[in-house]
């Protein structure tokens, strides 16, 4: 059982207008609405490839049960902690004729210390309960959470003896990776702004310097970089890349790790894994979509090497 | 007691970003969200002038949970009818530097016959149980009412003895006129489209000709004009034309007639009190909204005058 922790989910919305005019008024032609949030997504890519998993995190207000709806709609099981007031929106607004996307995120209400503590208290008993095998916290934290919010996440729930995996950027990473993740999963973009470093072996180090033990970098077309502290780096990729749809491949990534985590697979496999998981979301239209027929035919056109 | 109907009532959402770029990612720096559409104007407006006044129409789901909660802190009653499904959103994106908006309509959810006919059968209870003077009609449809849904409403709420002002456009206007509302308010631009006539008193003949009675017709900066079934043509203007925000001004004036037919007031009190509403709601940021003391310092600068 796969446990992941959402702490600032969204409920998307998708507006669909014939062409966005800046100071125009629009008709909206379609609107849809999911619950949203990387974690969310990390948890919806499991399900869809068979993997048991239980979506924690905080929603709150009417757009909270919209979330907790969606949740059920979608067959994902869930144990949400209430936050105070009503949770965000995003709102992606897209052009029929060009599929272009202009995204508006709100930001969420303000939360008491309270909110977080009882996010902690929710998610260790959520662990211990489901009796899970690995715990993933990823994305953004709400307004008033503390900066090391996921480094004490990290801690409450290696004292019960799980595994955690960060999918974070900026502070939020930084200060994690000071509990010692099992693994964090930074994008080359975050990796460089965290560290300063361009090379991702030397930034890798860097934030082993803080704490970090494995670290994988998703690299876009480049694939994706295995960095373990253990050393034995490896790179896989696609033998020909992909392109479609990038949101939501890292959330796929992510979910890789978490079965490979739970499932005591090698380094090698779980990046292979990696990489066809999160190739598999660019082919989809919407974040938290695989197809496992995709899973299955990409996986046999990675190809991984040994770095250094 | 004056009651307002708003059948597609809103949840108007309004997001502040520091600059709207096509295709861009947005983080919204803040978030209101209130209760809209023209009738709720209307009934504000009524209520911050020391009228009373319910607030009737559709609602639905979660939105329409906000809908209600806002119209409770506002100090508003209601007694909205459910819709089937989510009420709809509006989103009006707001640019911190210029104040210029971008709008996003929502249609809302298409409803079932039921709907309507619930609808009826409240507002004509509400009606009753309340002792209403005035009904107020005012805006769009849900998807899915009949075309002729105010002409029906104004029959039955005729039935009760009670009179009827419709703002509505295009073909709800054309067709509520056939159950002789007591007074429509058109727009220049809405009565020249509904009657091709430019000339506004041509086109409220047109209308009569239909089963109008009273017309009155809001034409921006050059006031407005009250064209009675018995005669009696009067314009009235602000010596000095205002500048300011329009939303809401059509709905200032809507709640001025209101007033006006529920006090007896003579069509040339009306029609002042009518300039000067809307007028002081051209002065605020937002729709639904009046300054007293506007209005009372805007009543003596109405000029009235008769036209033929």
């Amino acid at each position: 059982m796969i446990v992941t922790v959402t702490a600032n989910a969204a409920l998307d919305v998708t507006y669909t207008v014939p062409t966005l005019t800046v100071h125009g008024s629009h008709r909206v032609s379609s609107v849809t609405q999911r619950a949203g949030g990387k974690g969310i997504n990390v948890a919806a890519v499991l399900a869809q490839l068979g993997h048991e998993v239980v979506v924690a995190g905080c929603a709150g207000g009417p757009t909270g049960e919209q979330i907790r709806r969606d949740l059920d709609v979608r067959g994902l099981s869930h144990r949400l902690t209430d936050l105070v007031g009503d949770s965000r929106r995003t709102v992606n607004v897209v052009d029929a004729d060009t599929g272009d996307a202009t995204i508006f995120n709100e930001a969420g209400p303000a939360q008491p210390k309270s909110t977080f503590d009882a996010l902690v208290r929710d998610v260790v008993r959520l662990v211990q309960e489901v009796r899970a095998q690995v715990v993933v916290l990823s994305g953004s934290l709400p307004t008033g959470f503390p900066a090391d919010a996921y480094a004490r996440l990290v801690t409450q729930v290696h004292e019960v003896g799980v595994p955690v995996i960060v999918d974070a950027d900026g502070e939020t990473l930084a200060l994690a990776v000071a509990a010692h993740p099992e693994i964090i999963k930074p994008n080359s973009a975050e990796l460089a702004s965290a560290t300063g470093e361009s090379d991702p072996v030397t930034g890798a180090a860097a934030l082993r310097a803080l704490g970090a033990r494995d670290v994988v970098v998703s690299a876009g077309a480049d694939g994706v970089l295995m960095l373990p502290a253990a050393g034995g780096n490896l790179r896989a990729r696609l033998a020909t890349p992909l392109s479609g749809n990038p949101t939501g491949a890292g959330d796929a990534l992510v979910a890789a790790l978490a079965a490979g985590l739970a499932g005591g697979r090698s380094n090698e496999q779980i990046v292979r894994d990696a990489v066809a998981w999160s190739a598999a979301a660019v082919l989809q239209p919407a974040a938290g979509q695989v197809d496992p027929t995709d899973v299955t035919r990409l996986e046999s056109q990675v190809r991984t090497e040994e770095i250094v």
